[in-house]
């Protein structure tokens, strides 16, 4: 296990991109929002991913000064031709979108097509939130990996959903999951660092539950979370991230990798209680539910809190890499000619 | 165990309903959607309410000539107060209001308070779907009944979700459901029967896995589903169902009973992929899921299609109450003067 500084990768991150084309604000902002996972403690978000995009750009899957363009457009609604510009840049445009029409227009969706992995969903929502707008967002990954409720073959994606909401005093509240029990990444932060996985995540090629992540990958598929309840929100986010927006099912497979549909809704609080009223009765809420009383040896938290703590921590103490993902990392600099502290 | 005709039942549920002031096409309505929901399965949902709604009738919480009033409009989005109308009036309001907004300005949010039990969530979103519209509602129930990821005490009500889409010559995509393991009215169902809850649904005082009806009644309290995943969305119930709307949370508590929280969020997948593309499309996947190869001695089936097969078995064969139900609702109706054909 290797410990870096978060300033480091990202200032890595940058070269890394910038040296494929990307310009220097593009660069900046992925380094950024994948340091911000790891960051928050989703390490299977995270700077992994400076290896996994760079093949992409490689392979002509990113398309490095692609700029997403809006096709489709209402003054509460937008459809995005993401063009296959990275990921994030088509994400954070909906979102931006998103809100300057929800600050307008008091409620507001926006879909996106043709757009690369996106990263960290909460990412967006949280900036959002920031805004002063209740932001959702519904995630198609494009690539199937879980099976649904009774199945027994990978259906969909780890499909992530995300909603955030404006508060005042209080911790900020995101919350951000796939709707597997686990996002594929997660697996493969397990299998860097040469441990097993729980027995719920996963099951192999002939339906046995297992705690190896080679089982997973040879044929096998990730469980939806919550049984039939989590089965409905894979499919969901199925239906308005690729079916509403015209983006690739899972179940159809083929390349570019990780084609994500994103749909967006955004709804400014002014429009109903009022924005002061809202965050103060939900920092109100939020306080209370902080106090109620734990199972004996556990916390109860909000969700957002775990990330935020985790932040704070790594933020002083350093963003911990098993070595697999950090040896990727290095190998990559030194062959795009960049020094690297090994 | 009495089985009896939907068509009886609502009869019966007008005849109850009218005789305590409502007007014909308000009983008529009402009956409706809760002889739906035990059609479709949901007897948590069904002609048990006969008897609780009629008594908040007489204790003055419902207020059966009242009409919900829009109290703050935009083109895309309303804030109505429900004026303590029965819940299913205000409920079909504000969806309606969403729908119209949606198919006028690509997409909608309506909130409401001051909003009596609604019933099923899912009537209203399936409503919206068969007119094109794809819905969510979140509703905050405004009673606590189950406590959060890790908690010892009743936090939130059963908070439900529900989603539907438009579709083509698939089942309807209809997902509905509460974010705590069951509905309280599962519990009731349950001991309306006389008998065990499964162990996962609920603890005792003391934080006990119980399967007693009576221990989770006297202090106890529901689980979450899905862990923290589930949770979050108990959470994001209370937020957009209670905070943004202006209605009371569920750890206020006190009178009046159930005084749900809504919001709806409407989209119209013409600003999207197009209505007849969107049909299309989903029907595939309903198609393709379907198939998916189950696990042994189980069914893949889609969110909604359980629902859709108990309405035709029971449409043919009739309704089943537990003795206990039929018998309050034989009391009710007598009490009233209406003949009932025990």
């Amino acid at each position: 296990m290797k410990t870096l500084h978060a300033q480091y990768l990202e200032d890595l991150g940058v070269q890394i991109f910038t040296r494929q084309g990307l310009d220097r604000e593009r660069a900046e902002f992925i380094a950024h929002t994948l340091v911000e996972a790891n960051l928050t403690g989703h390490d299977s978000h995270g700077v992994a991913y400076y290896s996994a995009y760079s093949n992409r750009i490689n392979e002509g899957h990113i398309d490095v000064k692609a700029d997403p363009k809006t096709v489709k457009e209402t003054p509460s609604s937008a459809l995005v031709d993401g063009g296959w510009a990275p990921g994030q840049v088509t994400a954070m445009y909906a979102m931006e979108l998103a809100v300057k029409k929800a600050k307008e227009n008091a409620v507001s969706a926006v879909g996106a097509y043709n757009c690369n992995h996106i990263g960290r969903v909460g990412y967006y929502t949280n900036w959002a939130a920031k805004q002063d707008i209740i932001a959702m967002m519904f995630v198609n990954v494009g690539n199937p990996s879980a099976t649904v409720f009774n199945g027994t073959t990978r259906v969909f994606g780890t499909n992530p959903i995300s909603v955030a909401v404006p508060t005042g005093e209080a911790s900020p509240f995101l919350l951000d999951y796939a709707t597997s029990v686990v996002a594929s990444g997660k697996v493969s932060v397990v299998r860097a660092k040469g441990e097993k996985m729980p027995l719920h995540w996963a099951r192999d090629k002939d339906d046995n539950p297992t705690d190896d992540p080679a089982a997973y990958r040879d044929g096998g598929w990730l469980m939806p979370f919550g049984e039939y309840k989590g089965y409905g929100l894979q499919f969901v986010s199925e239906l308005l991230g690729a079916v509403l927006t015209g983006s690739r099912l899972g179940l159809e497979g083929g390349m570019p990798p990780s084609p994500n549909g994103i749909l967006v809704i955004a709804l400014n609080p002014e429009a109903f209680i009022g924005l002061e009223a809202f965050k103060e009765k939900a920092d109100e809420l939020i306080t209370r539910v902080k106090g109620v009383k734990p199972q004996k040896g556990k916390r109860v938290q909000t969700p957002g809190e775990p990330e935020w703590e985790t932040k704070f921590k790594r933020f002083e103490g350093g963003i911990p890499l098993p070595d697999e993902t950090w040896g990727n990392i290095v190998s990559l600099a030194k062959g795009l000619g960049i020094e690297v502290d090994e």
